[in-house]
């Protein structure tokens, strides 16, 4: 049998464009991947390789005076599958070129600065690949649907996040926005299986059902986001989320390809080659 | 044919004591491990799944107000595998639960302070395995080769290290400290390996050959850092680590026993479980 693969990019297939309609959206859905889940968990497998590799690539180009770096913005409900992402298509690449940071309730600290200071300072260093778990993104979702601050506060923010999303792009780093869309019946059940399995019980708060009623409001939101915030250089990708195997394909798909697209490539030695050595064969002859 | 395993825990077969002669130490060596390669890739990659669980358990335990957490400090030459320690071992854990710092040349401002201040701001948070690609050591290695300081400086800090070290342990984290000893032959080898390959430019530095001609020194530093700073609540595992595939084994292996000692369990629910199923029933029963 012929080898699965994607028949869109999926960076084609899951883009939000100005047409976007996610409440038409299929949270159930596989866009761009006509084949099954074996299959899917083999393709994703070899691209990891591939994505480790380019991955060293990039981190040796920021050791070498570089300034490249990408960064994963992940955005999704609670149980959308985030902490999965980070595990399973993150713990493809070598640890030391991931920079992850997570956003949760901002701490006191943090409430006494501008909603962005926090997020500025995690921002992934020149060579690695930068994760959020959550984002600047909060203070459009949650901050709103819990009207954390007025409706003239939050709705300014749209055009300071792409404003500063551009500065972050000039700066050298290629943004990949996903946003995991899990449906209300599959967010039902994931929170069940927390409630009904000891080991998980530590992954729920009384709070997530507090949330999961406000669904018709956070859906708004991330409309909103979606129509506000996905540019042309900073377009996000909402990914059908209900199929765990699916999401963890197409992000590392749109991930190997963004780096496919920086190409970076081994740097030149910036030492004469043959000097070394010769300088090194010089302490195998002769130790000290 | 029987499942390979060890023979003698490595904590045991690794740890520096009193009577540990660095120079008769055979780097080459499998202390402990009395199968092949293939046999012990197959267990480390078993080891790796269980030490997997275990970190989780660890992580949810430091969200539900545990304190507990744990340290790999590793040490080693150039091209002794730290890099590849990080890669390989704790490529098998979940990403969120690894903090991972290096620590290289001190920058001015780290140079402003104490040399344990740059140190203690990386200690791993309750829930973590923090991982430091070198440390403190340094100050008492390289510090004292290159005679960064006088010898009545770094004479005191051992001493120093093992109070702090102390500290350490009595605020909850389990110091597990690896120095991973390569061969003077296997090092030469391993950093022509860099010369020759393109793909590997990028980790030479012509100092590494001025560190290399050093290696005297350099024993007789790590001899005494064993020597000084092996304490029966934080001892060294001294590692061979010319063969690559034993070094990571032996650190999977010290990683997953020390956390099985730790027993860390899920947490128990801090709420009233059957309240919340009925709760979230609610929910999946009427939609808002």
């Amino acid at each position: 049998m012929a080898k699965q693969q994607w028949r869109t990019d999926p960076r084609e297939a899951l883009k939000a464009g100005p047409d976007f309609d996610l409440a038409a959206f299929d949270r159930n859905g596989q866009p761009g991947w006509e084949g099954d889940r074996d299959g899917g968990e083999e393709y994703m497998a070899r691209r990891g390789e591939e994505m480790s590799e380019l991955q060293e690539r990039l981190f040796a180009e920021g050791r070498s005076g570089g300034n490249r770096s990408v960064l994963l913005v992940l955005q999704g409900l609670d149980t959308a599958g985030k902490g999965g992402i980070v595990r399973h298509v993150m713990g493809m690449v070598d640890p030391q070129g991931v920079k992850l940071a997570s956003f949760g309730v901002p701490t006191p600290e943090e409430r006494e600065h501008h909603y962005l200071w926090r997020i500025e300072k995690q921002l992934p260093p020149p060579g690695r690949i930068g994760v959020f778990d959550r984002s600047h993104y909060e203070d459009v979702l949650v901050v709103r649907v819990d009207e954390l601050v007025p409706r003239e506060v939050w709705s300014g923010r749209y055009d300071e996040i792409n404003a500063w999303e551009q500065k972050v792009i000039e700066s050298g780093t290629t943004l990949v926005k996903v946003a995991l869309m899990v449906s209300y019946d599959e967010q039902g059940a994931r929170l069940m299986e927390r409630l009904e399995r000891p080991d998980k019980y530590w992954k729920f708060s009384p709070g997530d059902i507090d949330t999961r009623s406000k669904w018709p409001a956070f859906q708004e939101a991330y409309a909103d986001v979606f129509a506000r915030t996905s540019t042309e250089q900073a377009p996000w990708y909402v990914v059908p989320a209900d199929k765990k195997w699916y999401a963890r394909l197409a992000v590392t798909e749109i991930l190997t390809r963004t780096l496919e697209d920086l190409d970076p490539t081994w740097p030149p030695a910036t030492f004469d080659v043959a000097e070394m050595r010769a300088a090194l064969q010089e302490t195998i002859d002769h130790p000290a």
